[in-house]
């Protein structure tokens, strides 16, 4: 047979033992006995009616190289269709309206063939996953009858990435793509990972910062874009494109232009040049996503146009060639003042898109953060989720850990995610879930779904910490089907990762499905949010924040604490949810609790639902969040032997560091509460 | 006459508005009218019986480029001393008992003559430099009759520069000496910090910063030592020693040693090897500074080895040279944990020293910062200070304000050192204040005197703020006379820096001895220090230090705030002290209110001598602190047209910038306080 451009069982770019860790969900380890009987005779041929286009062609290589891993055999490849049992790969007539362009069906036939069919390759290779991870968790496959399709039509990863080989909020190592000003050479290694991204669903990347930086604005320049077009060619394999961020100052800093005016027509012509040089490498290229006037970034704003006119603008230029622009909703007064009440952060993004609903072109995605702030371990749902109905949309995830403790501390982010999409928005009254309105499905929209900041670096385990690859497989395995829960994708990711040993699989779970709600024990209680060290945003500092320009308060005073985001007396946070949501969060009482404080100023002794004051509450889940990181380490100590050494070490140790951590947010957050209330623990807990 | 080797008056490295900035307090403006015409006589001839050395040649260009400026003629210049009016420089007899070897008389004989004699050519120049600064203010030099020694033998500047041009803790551009991993070329400009240096005698400079990086440890080899020897031939010629920092641990970096260990055989003989090496290339070589086991740098303590163990061995080296070993005693555990109350940093330096007085050699000199914390805008003077009775040792001043405003605020530091020189130790009984044991009248040491941490940069006028300019010029003064006031000091700077105006000087004179109380009405009160953000020290942030490792805190709660160092309750700091400064301290009664919080922790209802409350008294400086600065804004433009306007607009502009920022310390001190005690200000100001 012939051999894909990059072997995909050799040349690990790292050390023996660094290898499995490396493999991720992609064990494929040796089956043997009952099952690996059963299952093999479906397995001796893969065939297919198509061409060896290179998206068919990396799901065979992968059936071929995985079978071979797993059962020790090589299965027979051929490109005519096979009778009898056997793997099939094959396209699905145009009109079959049960699949999406990357939905596939997958069914055993009472002969024994295996069908793998989709209406487009890349269905084909995604089936070809599912296979595989049905392979991998021991399922039977000789009764299957699979239809799956994406429910979010965008699917998309953002890398923070800068071309120097730094990773703005990375903490996993240094970027896959670059490095030292070039473009990285490790092609084997993109692979490999393009190869992880089908395997969850991911159908597009930005592989550049968000902050475009000098020399990144030249990324859309021949100069550069022939290191892009490698890159693309590599995904392209596997069914994700390739997007750029740009800087909308573009027209100035390489075209040298006077402005960057949207409405200027020197302007636009600057960018009918850049984005048709962009296509010619790359004729498939996603398309361009934006920062614009945020955070001191260039934008619309500067020319006194609007976030449309800013976007639109861009988007017709791109439209002929079938490109987006991802248009990010980030847009804030980050040079706010401290004193000053009325402003507030969480209503920015609101106030300034609203308005605009409408007047985006089909090819704009607005990119709203799945908050109204940035990320904390707890916030509501940002209410322009929802609110715009006329404007298509991706939600925007954290799967780096930024404020979520940056791979040091375990935090499986699934259950986040899986209740932000589960939050119902009454937009179209009861049934209006984030995830019906992500989708596009609540409104109908097209261009619809999910990107998220990932945490993937050059480390060995691509996440640094080893549990940490559960996220990145869970957003993707969430995004394609929303309906999964958080234990699901948990299963499936242990198993294909781990192996099927119950304790490991339990051990592991308990931990995952327990470790938001650890961490937001031990950090800042009740979505009040913040209080962490100002700039790399590591480690607790109650009031880290308090007296900056960014925002971000908790105003905690001798009597309470809470940020007063009501109508009827606060900054009016509250009036820009539907109605119910509306008066939920505006009444003390209705108020879920968790995010109480994101809602409210109360007294430290206002009394929860649990009958403990607030501030009891504070220090009592201060504890237990530390307890809680001590019981982790005892049950993974339990998984020695289990678990492959330099794994089970690699754990080990950041769980080690996480409970030395998680100390300090205790001791710091307790007694900076202690000696503001002057309130003793009812239970006489060191406070200092 | 022949040209020195750098011309004075020309080739400025600065445009041309810039050039009075540089010249600082050198202007030797145009002198006109009557008092031109009463001194012009005694002017007219330099005449000189010595040879014509580096250093007479100093004072003799220095005299002719000068006089040339002010009087607008050229002197005559003459290596046969000539009767009648005119300048004779000379030497006079060794047995001359009025004199030490770097004093001066100046005197007018009958016929005329202005004879500047001095037992060596340093101590003319010093008279030389007198003599040019009676002529700047215009005071008559027809019947002087001086006679002047300095109190302190070393008066040494230490430069923090870094050989990447950097400089630790500087905020006046780059530094003079380095620039890009190379050495300086700008000679020109390192000849005019000499004058400006010789100028107010200061007599030794450290080149390199005493935290030694990689390349820097490298000074002291041939490769670096050859642009050392350029730097110290300039700085030679006006009678500056050159010291530099060096690594502990060079025997190892640079000798290849598995050890640094001061009693290892091979270790001593790296360092013979080392210092000879210097020697060969500077033969008049200052000595080394040592910052040894101290914020994570190398040491004896990580050989088992004892502070005097490691000073004395480089001392026995370079004392056959006549080299001193600069060691500075700033050791203290900067890895404390903040829960821990009983380890106290204060103690640090004297628990460490105290029990080696009598240990170090005749030529180690330990250099003691003047508190026992790190150069706060209040801190009670170190107890080493009339501690150690066996030990020579400088005072550590930090003319750099790291912690004081970073020259962008305004604060003249002359005061702050004149209370540290008066204070009374009692050492001896009544007395013995400090500025007698740092010239080491009091225990009849030699070696002993001050050294600074310099303010100076690239900038074109040297210090960043203009302004700043008066405290290297106090600092050398001051050095040199502990007995001149404050007050003294700055008329001195004023007119020689400004010229004649009594505006300016009354209003100059007003703003700089207010500063420094003006600087601290706004920061952290009543000596308890602190409250900056971390890391690079400006600006306000009350927690800033309160959680972290450096030994820093202030206690603050809902009660009250400040440190409990006394012997009864506390951690005992107190008891360093002699008895009745102990006592002093140790009484809530009896400690200066302006150091309360430093040794005492009280409550906030707690009624000062003011009849003010601690609350009350931090609101009031706090308000007081900021409209001290907008009168200085109102004075300063006063001045306008009546200073050059480069000057002007300089000073303007860091008003500006210190006003909005002094708010920031006021408003985010007084809320922070507010919030956490709940008392309101009695005038009901806003407090956030």
């Amino acid at each position: 047979m012939t051999q894909g451009q990059y072997h995909l069982t050799t040349n690990y770019p790292f050390e023996n033992d660094q290898v499995t860790s490396y493999k991720a969900w992609l064990q494929y380890s040796k089956s043997e006995g009952k099952y690996a009987k059963t299952v093999t005779p479906f397995l001796k041929t893969i065939s297919s009616s198509c061409d060896a286009s290179p998206v068919l062609w990396s799901a065979i290589e992968e059936l071929n190289q995985s079978i071979t891993q797993m059962f020790d055999f090589s299965p027979f490849i051929s490109f005519e269709v096979m009778s009898g049992k056997g793997v099939v790969l094959q396209l699905c007539s145009e009109s079959e309206t049960r699949l999406q362009d990357e939905g596939y069906m997958m069914y055993t036939e009472p002969n024994g063939q295996l069908i793998i069919s989709g209406k487009t390759e890349t269905g084909i290779l995604y089936g070809t996953f599912h296979l595989l991870r049905l392979l991998q968790m021991g399922k039977p496959i000789d009764k299957l009858n699979i239809i799956e399709n994406p429910a979010n039509s965008l699917r998309l990863l953002n890398h923070w990435d800068n071309i120097d080989g730094s990773i703005e909020r990375g903490y996993a190592g240094k970027s896959i793509f670059f490095e030292n000003d070039q473009f990285s050479q490790n092609y084997g290694r993109l692979k490999d990972y393009a190869r992880m991204l089908a395997s969850i669903g991911v159908n597009g990347i930005a592989i550049n910062n968000v902050n475009v930086h000098q020399l990144e604005t030249k990324l859309i320049t021949p100069e550069y874009l022939t290191g892009v077009e490698k890159i693309a060619a590599i995904f392209r394999a596997y069914g994700v494109k390739t997007f750029l961020s740009i800087n909308f100052a573009s027209p100035i800093e390489l075209g040298g232009l006077k402005t960057a005016d949207p409405l200027d027509e020197e302007v636009k012509r600057f960018w009918e040049h850049a984005i048709k040089t962009i296509y010619t490498h790359i004729p498939d290229f996603g398309g361009v996503v934006v920062k614009a006037d945020s955070e001191n970034r260039p934008g619309p704003f500067t020319y006194g146009r609007s976030q449309a006119e800013g976007a639109n603008m861009l988007a017709e230029i791109v439209a002929p060639y079938g490109g987006l622009v991802i248009w990010r909703c980030f847009v804030y007064n980050c040079h706010q003042d401290w004193r000053d009440r009325t402003t507030d952060r969480a209503k920015a993004a609101y106030d300034h898109f609203m308005p605009l609903d409408g007047d985006f072109h089909e090819n704009v995605v607005l990119q709203i953060k799945n908050g109204p702030m940035d990320f904390q371990v707890r916030e509501p749902v940002s209410p322009l989720l929802g609110g715009l109905k006329e404007t298509n949309q991706v939600i925007e995830f954290q799967i780096t850990q930024e404020y979520l403790g940056q791979q040091i501390h375990l935090v499986y982010l699934v259950p986040q995610w899986k209740e932000v999409l589960e939050f119902e928005t009454y937009a179209k009254g009861s049934g209006s879930t984030v995830k019906k309105i992500v989708s596009g499905e609540l409104y109908d929209r097209k261009n619809n779904g999910a990107a998220a900041v990932v945490n993937v670096g050059d480390d060995y385990n691509w996440t640094g910490h080893t549990l940490a690859q559960s996220n990145l497989y869970g957003y993707g395995r969430l995004m394609w089907s929303p309906e999964m829960t958080a234990e699901d994708i948990s299963n499936e990711w242990i198993t294909c990762t781990f192996g099927a040993d119950p304790l490991v699989l339990s051990t592991i779970k308990g931990m995952l499905l327990n470790s938001w709600t650890t961490y937001e024990n031990y950090t800042s209680p009740l979505g009040v949010g913040w209080m962490v060290n100002p700039g790399h945003h590591y480690g607790p500092n109650v009031d880290g924040y308090e007296y900056q320009a960014w925002g971000t308060y908790h105003f905690a005073d001798w009597k309470g604490l809470g940020v007063n985001r009501t109508m009827a007396t606060g900054t009016g946070f509250s009036g820009q949810y539907y109605q119910k949501n509306a008066e939920k969060y505006e009444s003390l009482t209705d108020c879920p609790e968790e995010l109480l404080l994101f809602f409210h100023y109360v007294p430290y002794s206002y009394v929860l639902s649990s009958g403990k004051t607030v501030i009891q509450h504070i220090y009592d889940t201060h504890f237990a969040g530390v307890e809680q990181v001590e019981q982790y380490r005892q049950q993974w100590k339990q998984l020695q032997g289990r678990i492959d050494k330099k794994r089970f070490d690699d754990v080990a140790t950041k769980l080690d560091i996480q409970f030395e951590h998680a100390k300090e947010w205790r001791d710091i957050v307790n007694t900076y509460f202690y000696r503001k209330s002057g309130i003793d623990d009812q239970h006489n807990r060191p406070i200092y």
